[in-house]
């Protein structure tokens, strides 16, 4: 539970940073959205840096709780990659704004910072690293470099954040499950043809 | 062919922009990368936005050069659409810093001059499109959506601009073998079991 007031500064910096950039915004722009003084702004937040710092964290933290409670349930590994790449597109193109400050900005984070962040990132690498290692243990998938594949695969749910508006042709839900369904396709191997 | 001076802006541009991103780069900053004085840098350029849109035009027309290279060859839709992915994919790779400032900064481009970056764009979404219609008129490919297959390869190619770094473990081309195959699997369709 946040303050209202850090909220809506929060906020104010997640637009402020996808619209402009993080080095071409300044902290007076930052409170002039968020309609308070800098001095204001100061008391929640020692900098930009530790703004930028607390939107890539909890950012991080949302879709990391989506995938995973996307992995609570199905068991047959072609289903769990599916789902995972369902909740993971998804957050992207709902999230867009705030997906493109924390793909993006992530070398403006202050490096004695950035060990939480990376720490965060490992896991989804880990996470859909684990389901396709799982899935050629049982034979469901034919992959042939699983760290490329794994990377290739966030690499697409992190682009819809770059491309995704908010009025693009398809719902994220409904992007998410094509995605799934071409992930999977990665998954089966190169054709014998 | 470009005389010597404009070209050095050009690069220094290019570097400034990828590094601190277009809106928090001054034309100063770009004249002293240039070791040139900012009255020079307007003999060659009248503005910022113009110096984008040049470096724009030009990284657009050189990968578009080269994927085009690419389908002169080959006849079967799977090998063209592997050839295709290769190339895109590569030159991303090769080029992550010139690739960072086409992809990423479409929106400081002016209006004015941004519907002939749109063309070229369109032409990238017209080859994967044909190739893909071809292989399912060949029956070599099974895509449900076509649209969102095409996003998809583009997309994948794009997003290697993020992460790709002169020290990632692939060098470029195998990257774009790799992602070559990972693609034909996208165009197999879902999996029967």
């Amino acid at each position: 539970v946040r303050p209202e007031t850090s909220r809506r500064l929060l906020l104010a910096a997640v637009d402020a940073f996808s619209d402009r950039g993080y080095n071409a915004t300044t902290t007076r722009e930052i409170a002039e959205r968020a309609e308070m003084s800098s001095a204001a702004l100061y008391v929640h937040y020692r900098s930009k840096a530790e703004l930028l710092f607390e939107i890539s964290r909890t950012g991080h933290e949302a879709v990391l709780r989506k995938v995973e409670r996307a992995l609570d349930g199905p068991t047959a590994p072609p289903e769990r990659v599916q789902r995972f790449v369902e909740a993971f597109v998804s957050w992207h193109a709902r999230n867009h704004v705030l997906a493109r400050v924390i793909q993006y900005e992530l070398r403006a984070i202050p490096p004695e910072r950035f060990g939480e962040i990376r720490e965060l990132r490992k896991r989804f690498d880990h996470l859909i690293t684990g389901e396709l290692e799982r899935g050629i243990a049982t034979r469901d998938f034919a992959v042939a470099d699983v760290r490329t594949t794994a990377l290739a695969i966030l690499s697409l749910g992190i682009d819809v954040a770059r491309w995704y508006t908010s009025h693009a042709e398809m719902p994220p839900e409904q992007l998410g499950a094509a995605y799934g369904v071409l992930v999977l396709g990665m998954t089966r191997g190169p054709a014998l043809t």
